[in-house]
């Protein structure tokens, strides 16, 4: 097995999902910093990488791009290792896990994403909230988020009573929205609240800001 | 087994998505018709099948929705019948077919999904296409097009030599933009030519439509 590298940005959500999965499988790798204020993401080096010159990408015994593809990767890969982030069993039972990934990628990750540039990275790099926009995203997001809460009512996380993969994939935009005023949506609702707590607190996803911090020093600005 | 029903409209791309899977695989159905100009995805019954009021949904041995967590549980579920719509072998194989079903997903429907609406929805429906729009996405696919040139000049088909879901996944925008002025984006790529006349000559993906048109008779006029 060839030493696993992450190319990123610390401060990029899709990296920072890659991190968290590789934390809760405590394997080891290497964090390589993609200097995207530099344009490096558009290099052509990078583009060897990941053709659409986005970061994360990964390199190991394969290169891969595209967070939730490495995510997958590196969870059946070490699935012997770290906390078990996959659902095992039945096609049935493989198949509430698929749901509820399905569900993060289309549903939550658009708005979500959309609100985390406008009330978190906007006013970081000294631009204006659009409200408008934000307004928009924010109801997008209320009407996840209550199907959120009327599944989490049920079971204690996303696809079943463990922690997986369906609610890692959520961490790094719940985590910039917390410190946002979209946090009220969040709040609002105390199942999601709940888990939100709880998926927030994991000491895996505490490494990532720690370890952003070493490297950059901007988690807490931004 | 119960018999399997989809929960779904003709006019539908997700739903589309889950019908030519379930013809490639050669499995028995029931097709039931939501009237979305009534509302039907919103009554109450239905979001008891999909808490988003969005078709297809799907009733079997399990009820589920998204299009691509529907598709990937039937082909777990009949892998031994119809076409391999999956890639077995080691983890590092199946990451491949991972990597470019976690492609469709956030960069080729995005744009596409936007362009079929202003392309093809809107003139059905009497509305007029807003040219800024097609343009802004017709830029974002022409990227991504250039993408899978480079994939496909290596490769037959996305994941691999054969049709896999991630080439699935793509079937009902490409149906819809080759009946659109974003043609020309798919024909100025020779690859990409190459795999839209393939894929959308499927005898599965042809049986789409004929079935379309017995129950609504539409998909020739939209
Ligand atoms: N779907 C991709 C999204 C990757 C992505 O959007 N990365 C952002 C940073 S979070 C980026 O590199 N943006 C620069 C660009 O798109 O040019 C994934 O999940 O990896
Ligand atoms: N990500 C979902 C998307 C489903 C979807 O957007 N369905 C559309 C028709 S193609 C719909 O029901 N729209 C009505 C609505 O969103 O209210 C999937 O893949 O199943």
């Amino acid at each position: 097995m060839a030493a696993m590298k992450v190319h990123g940005n610390p401060l990029s959500t899709s990296t920072q999902r890659v991190l968290a999965c590789l934390y809760e499988k405590d394997v080891e790798f290497q964090f390589v910093n993609v200097d995207m204020a530099a344009g490096e993401h558009k290099s052509q080096n990078f583009l060897s990488l990941n053709p659409f010159g986005q970061v994360p990408a990964f390199e190991g015994d394969l290169m891969l791009f595209e967070s939730r593809a490495i995510t997958q990767y590196i969870a059946h890969e070490y699935s012997d290792k770290g906390t078990q982030l996959l659902l095992s069993g039945s096609n049935k039972t493989m198949a509430r896990l698929q749901l509820w990934k399905e569900v993060e990628a289309p549903q939550f990750d658009p708005p979500s994403t959309k609100l985390v540039y406008e009330l978190r990275y906007k006013p970081f790099f000294g631009m204006t909230t659009d409200t408008a926009v934000a307004k928009e995203h924010g109801a997008k997001l209320a009407k996840v988020l209550d199907v959120y809460e009327a599944r989490l009512a049920q079971s204690k996380y996303l696809a079943c009573d463990h922690f997986t993969l369906a609610d890692l994939h959520h961490l790094p935009n719940v985590q910039y929205l917390m410190g946002s005023s979209a946090k009220k949506l969040f709040e609002s609702r105390p199942h999601v609240t709940a888990w939100v707590a709880d998926i927030m607190a994991r000491p895996s996803w505490i490494k990532v800001p720690d370890m952003l911090k070493e490297s950059l020093k901007t988690w807490d600005t931004i």
